[in-house]
């Protein structure tokens, strides 16, 4: 396997994300410079009610300018493990409490140094009404196992944005035989 | 479902990757800002062998600045389409020439207008060496199903970074049972 060596590192952009840019030295001797996304390590919560039904989100995102439907997710706190933010996540954005909670996997990414924890939760019950954050404006519902697999599956779909968490959870759920 | 409406639109940052700072006007008529990642759309090519091996990369990633094992993946270029480019790309970085392609699903994210376009290639057969980019230095291997399956459930594992689409071709392939 070919390592690149880092040579020199420097924030290029700063805002509400940030652009890193970093300059390697390839196998072969080259310099190269690439541009890496810098934004918070996040949570991704499959979340199961006790009655059987993955709790979902709709909500508006201003990268693709149409509403987009995920788990309930977001940017893990100082502090926070992955769990207490994704037991923190639920509440705010569907008012659910989750019951027990596992770690699915962490996906990176090539070009950010942002991780994506995915969790399941499951025996999760309603206490609260949402508290979403102050530019959060979400539409929460929930789907049977059946009509999540074909949201997750279904080629014309391109609005569900965490398909590899969602087979995780099957899988974990014993749903996917080999 | 709240939509939200754009007031303005600037690019803030331009390098190796760009970032559009755009404003929108919230249902409650706040005005808010959001950095957009701009990066041109690319295309992950599930290919499985003639022989029924799914045939994977591993290279070093820049953003976590580590190697990382995914499919055949690139960018689109200008003009073509995306089974072209998965066609492309899988002949430049494994040497294989794709059989059949299908359309598996495309992927949007919250904050980049980029796509991914999600295909699954079968019936490939090796008829060249690789012949990846300047800056790409490719280990090229393969995994039969049962491998790959593991690969891609396995909690510890965080360095295969297309869990969602390996699903996908696994589905389509009537490899998960219902």
């Amino acid at each position: 396997m070919s390592m690149w060596k880092k040579r020199e590192e420097r924030e290029a952009y700063s805002g509400w994300r940030r652009i890193i840019r970093k300059r390697f030295e390839l196998p072969d001797g080259r310099l190269v410079d690439f541009d890496i996304l810098g934004a918070a390590h996040y949570v991704t919560v499959a979340a199961i009610t006790q009655s059987g039904e993955f709790l979902l989100v709709k909500q508006y995102r201003p990268g693709p300018e149409m509403p987009l439907i995920s788990f309930p997710e977001g940017a893990i706190d100082d502090g926070e493990s992955p769990e207490q933010s994704a037991r923190r996540e639920l509440l705010e954005e569907t008012g659910y409490e989750a019951g027990k909670i596992v770690h699915l996997k962490t996906f990176r990414s090539s070009y950010t140094d942002q991780l994506q924890f995915c969790l399941l939760a499951t025996g999760c019950r309603k206490i609260a009404d949402p508290k979403p954050d102050d530019d959060e404006f979400i539409e929460v519902f929930s789907l049977p196992e059946k009509a999540l697999r074909q949201l997750l599956s279904k080629p014309q779909d391109d609005t569900f944005s965490n398909v590899g968490c969602g087979y995780l959870a099957l899988e974990r759920l014993g749903k996917l035989q080999p």
